[in-house]
């Protein structure tokens, strides 16, 4: 699976349309945090996002207490962002609004 | 369920049984690295967890990346670690085990 850095023109495209994605200070990634009502509803939306990113073999780093899941993602194999990220993002966000 | 803060002869008596399991650095808790043969592998471990951790209404603070999860326990509501923390790495030990 092709994993390129994104070219300049892509992230003016494409990470905009991110909502509520911010980027990592001194690292080429992306950061979101997601708050759910409940541990079983973040810990839920875990186990969707985590099929998901095993089928796409891009995995995310994510940190969970209770509620809050806080995301990072980056394509570690390129150094920085690629279209593996923004697909995850895309899914992640679908996958919290089902 | 009690969850007062462990005694100092409850420390000495249960935190040493916890293989892997180290203080935190400026706060009551432990924590400890769990290195999984894959993601299948940490996730499902995770999915265990969490099942447990609902069950004791008492949840991990925990951060993936692919095989790796760092985890560290406390009790926020006591502000330090009670036996809910012991129990709960117990049984995280058990599942890893598995």
């Amino acid at each position: 699976m092709a994993a390129n850095l994104l070219t300049r023109e892509e992230r003016d495209a494409m990470l905009p349309g991110l909502t509520g994605w911010t980027m990592v200070e001194g690292r080429d990634a992306i950061h979101k945090s997601y708050v759910f009502a409940d541990f079983v509803a973040a810990f839920g939306w875990m186990a969707k996002v985590a099929i998901v990113a095993e089928k796409h073999d891009h995995h995310p780093e994510w940190f969970n207490v209770y509620k809050t899941v806080e995301v990072t993602l980056s394509t570690h194999d390129a150094g920085g962002l690629t279209k593996l990220d923004v697909t995850l993002a895309q899914e992640m966000d679908r996958l919290a609004s089902g």
